[in-house]
Order: C-alpha cells, then structure tokens, then sequence
C-alpha cells in the first residue's frame, strides 16, 4: 500500500484534511438558508423530494437524521469569491444554483443508471416513483436558474455551459456501455477522460468560476479557477473508479466490486485494456468469471496503478490552476486543502 | 351546433383563420435556423432525439416528412418583438428559448404520462428509452437557458418563471388524478383553472413577454403580453378538454372518448361534477359505465357548454389584456388572429 500515490490516503485513515470540514461547515452555513428557501418556494410535493434528495427529510416529510451531502461545491463557490478578494456572501447565489444543478443531476442520473440507492437510501425515483422523479429534477434544474437570473449574462453562461457538458458527460457514459471491450471501438482511456471532465469536472469549475465571476475576478482567473475544477472532476472520477472496485464496502457503502458485477468500463478497466492483458481480461468480462478474479487481472495488468497516477496527474494539473492565477492567499489555500480532500478517501 | 360559441368553428371547418399561416411560417421561416443551430450543438445521440421530437428527423437520422408543430410559441415571441415597435428577429433568442422548453416539456411530460404517441409517431421514451428521453429532456432545457445567456436578467426571469409554473402545473396535474371526484377533496375547477394557467399558459405568455422584452417594450406592455398568454392557454386547455372527450379521432388522432377511458379529470368533467348531476356523474366514473354514456351524462350536466363558455371568456380577457397595451397596430392584430387560431378547432 505504500505504492498509493500522494493525494490518496493509507485504509483506514478516514480523517479529513486539517481545516476542511471547517470550511466546508462555513460555507454550508453561509449558503444553507438561502439554498433552503429556494426549494421552500417550489410547489410542496415538489419541495418534499427535493428537500429528502438533499438529506432534510425522509418520504413524507419528516426531519431526517441523514447527512445529505458534503457541499463540495457550495464551497468550491464560495472560497472562488473569497480568492478573487471578495466576501463569501456574494458567491451565496451561485452556490445555491450549483447544489441544485447537482442535486438534479444526481436525481435523473439515478434514474437512467437505475440506481435504487443513494447515500444509503432509496433514491427519489425508487422513493416516489420514477415520473415524480424526473419532475423534481426539473424543478431544481428551473430553480437553479432563477438563483442566477439576477447575476449577470457572464454567470448564467458559465452555469449553461455546465449543464451542457453534464448532459454531454451523461450521454458519452450511457453509450459507453453499449461499446464492445476491444478493437477499434472500446473506450479508450482519453475519451473517459473527457467523459469524467464533462460529466464531473465541469460542475466543480463551474462553481468555483461561478465564485470567482461574481467576485469580480477577471475572466483569466475565472478560466483558471474553472480549469482547477474540471481536473479536479477527473481525479475524483479515476479516485471513485478505484474505489468501486477495491472500496471497503463498510466505507464506500457499496458492494464490493460493484462495478465489475456490473462489468461497468471505468479507468482501471479501460487502462488494463490499453495493455498487453487486454486479450485476457476482455474474455474474462465477457465470461460469468467473479469480480475477484477481474479485479485481480485488472491489477495485474496495471489499472489500478495507472487509475490512481491519473488521480494525482490531475490532481497537481489542478494545482498548477491554482498557481498560476492572482488568488487571496488564505482561500486559495482552502482551495488547495479543499482538493486533497475531494480526491483523498479511502483506496 | 349553433350553440357553439364564437371562437369555436363548425364541424368539418378546419380552415385556419386566414393569414395565420402565413404569419406561423413567416415566424418559422426567422426562427428555425437559430433552433437548428442550437440543437446542432448538442451531443449527436441527443441531437437527434431533439430533432426526432421537433419531427425533423425519424429514428436512425433519417429526415423525416413528420409536420411538427405550429410554432405558435414562437410565433407569439415574434409578434411580441414586433407589437414593441422592434424586428422580429431581435425576438430570435426568446423564440428558440421558448420552442426548446416547450419540446422539453413534451418529452418529460410524456415520460410521466405514460404517453406512447405524439403527432402519430411513438413518443421520445418510447422510441429510444426512458433514461435517453429524459437525458434529452434535459439538453434541451439547458439549451434554452444557453440561447438566453445573453439576452439580460429580464428574459432569463421571465423564462425561469414560466419554468416555476410548468413544474407546478404539471406537478398538480399528476396529483389531481389521485384526488376524489366528490366531495371537499374533490379537484374544483378554480383549481383545473390554476393548474392549465401554469402548464400550458405559462410558456405561451413567456413566449409573447420574453419578444415584447427582447423587443425593448416597458415593463407595462411586457406584463400584458404575458397575461394574454396565459388567459390563452386556459382557453386552449379548455377546448383541447372538450375535443378529448367530443373530439372526431380522424381529425384529433386521438381515441373517441379517450379522456374518459383514461378517467381524466379535465374541465367538463369538474364542471359537471359541479352541477346537481355530481352525484350520478360520480357513480357513473367510478363504474365501469362505456364512456359514451359518461359523456352523454357530462353534456346534460353543462360540463361541454361551461368549458367551452370558459375558453371564450378566456380569449376575451386575452384580448383585453392586448387591447390595453401601447402595441403596434399590424403585429396587434396577427396577434388576435393568431389567439383566435389557437383556439379554434373543430369540436
């Protein structure tokens, strides 16, 4: 385990990074109300899914003791203003659209990928039912948008452009699965990078741009701010990959090699396909062979190593973002603890 | 049949009012370019579930020889841009906003419906999958909000409005199929009346606002093109109620009676079941009476005079609001012929 690179913590050691559950509790405290009564504005039926998507509420309305969520990128927005020199407050309306562009996208994504749980609960559509489902994710969608109306054609571009690479990012990662393991049309690695930037990067820099945009920063930095976010994105993806098939089921709360039961082309199986094992490994996902020996296979063949030096690859392209743009230097460095954080769970 | 009101035609009279087609394929002539352009953007497998649903194109790619719609809604924000004294084609972003969040609409709606077909041809979800259509769904929306990035804080509110009310009518119009037919819970036709505003009025007066907006017309002038809108897509709702259940399926394409077989809760039917017949008109639907005795029933009981009353009382509060409004005159009165167009049709 000693070989895990960097930003990848050893088993066991669950613990944050010093100061990131503060941050990420401060900004939760800073965007929570408004995000609150936002979804408090929409139609009651509609504000009760949203309110349990978000961990507030079980079916029918009751307070819920689940936690929801971390509020990565409610504060990816606010520390973007505060890197940009200005208050956090001022990032409270495109944190609020952000939460609800992810919220949606969690919601409809489980329903097209048929996801029954999340979070260690029945999803919205498993919940309530798949058509009350896709309305509750429009309505988040149409609120999101009503958050940022106000701030400007810059902001409202940097949200629209987001959600057209995570409908992108979705559609490149549903046809993924219908693509054959080998030859001239698998996956290659390159085109699930670009998935992983569309489908989770562009919503992280889209928050942290967000910020920074309404800041006041100029567009250099919000680019910059943008860029750190979408790396970001893909170090997170290639970190989860790891994770879906190696995870502690007791941390991940998924089962093990989850991923390989649903022969899923994530970056360690993409990887160990662009080398020489491919032969091997293909017939095996092909075959009714257990998990356990494709993961083996999968390990041997490199993907695991090559999944979490793309992780760190992304993760220092991030940095590297950040560095090269004029940042506050105390939020900057919340942003670079915010990073290491994203990306270092347990492998 | 004399008894008809005014904006209801004759049977067998399906003429358009004269000039409107000529004023729908002026609009269409300005506006499909830039919707074409747009769609073209997204992501092949869902620009071609966009343009399946537009009737441009069948299943595969091929193009199609399908009608499509109207494109009343864009037409509505042409007419908008012009009556401000402006060109039409300063209304294009409103217009394209407003025909992607109308397919939008269409194609989830059809998901929560369980709706098979649209203009003759399977639905989205039937043709390419749940997942898919929601998907695409989704990259229209977000297309729509793009189209509008640029266009200032007015029209993307006046677009995130009309989403509010599209969620909260659809919302209540899933609910209202599990409410009683008598008694206080039962659905009142202020309530129908509320709910047919948001889902199908909304977007229209969104489509007039967001032109006359685009169009630099006060905010005044802005206000009355949205509630001729809305007033006229009351009217619609209530015609479109009575030609689902009275309609000729040769010229509707929709089943004899298929309101009824569906048990739908629509205007003629809340209208009766508010009339001294509720009690035998209740028994009846919650039998499993053949729908022609059902709609016999609702005839005797006033619910086709009283929803068809209720659609002409709308065109008139339509044509009010414009007549209110500093408009110019030629583009007024395209307008009128184009909410008279609207709502007649044969029943």
């Amino acid at each position: 385990m000693s070989a895990l690179p960097t930003p990848v913590r050893a088993p066991g050691d669950t613990r944050p990074a010093a100061g990131v559950e503060q941050t990420l509790a401060r900004c939760r405290a800073l965007v929570t109300p408004a995000l609150r009564e936002t979804v408090a504005r929409s139609h009651p039926w509609i504000g009760e899914m949203a309110a349990y998507s978000f961990g507030w509420c079980e079916v029918g309305g009751a307070p819920s003791g689940s936690s929801g969520g971390k509020g990565v990128r409610q504060a990816l927005a606010v520390l973007g203003a505060e890197a940009a020199g200005a208050a956090g407050r001022v990032a409270v309306p495109g944190a609020v659209a952000v939460e609800l562009v992810h919220a949606f996208s969690l919601l409809h994504d489980d329903i097209m990928d048929g996801d029954e749980a999340r979070r260690r609960r029945p999803t919205v559509w498993k919940a309530y039912g798949t058509g009350p489902a896709v309305l509750a994710g429009d309505a988040l969608f149409g609120l999101a948008v009503e958050a940022l109306a106000g701030s400007g054609a810059p902001a409202v571009r940097l949200l629209s452009r987001a959600l057209g690479d995570l409908v992108r990012g979705q559609a490149d990662d549903l046809l993924f699965a219908s693509r054959p393991w080998t030859g001239p049309e698998r996956v290659r690695p390159r085109e699930y990078r670009a998935m992983a930037e569309h489908k989770t990067g562009a919503l992280l820099g889209c928050a942290a741009a967000l910020g920074a945009a309404l800041g006041g920063a100029p567009p250099a930095t919000v680019a910059a701010l943008d860029r750190a976010g979408r790396h970001l994105g893909v170090a997170f993806q290639a970190v989860d990959d790891v994770l879906g098939i190696w995870g502690d089921p007791a941390v991940t709360g998924k089962p093990v090699h989850g991923d390989l039961r649903e022969r899923k082309k994530t970056f360690p199986v993409l990887a160990a396909l662009d080398s020489p094992a491919a032969g091997e490994l293909s017939a095996l996902l092909e075959s009714a062979a257990v998990p356990a020996r494709i993961a083996d296979l999968i390990e041997r063949a490199g993907g695991r190593t090559e999944a979490l030096a793309e992780a760190r690859r992304q993760v220092t392209a991030a940095r590297t973002a950040l560095d090269g743009a004029p940042l506050a230097a105390g939020p900057a460095a919340e942003l670079r603890s915010l990073l290491d954080f994203v990306v270092r769970r347990e492998v």
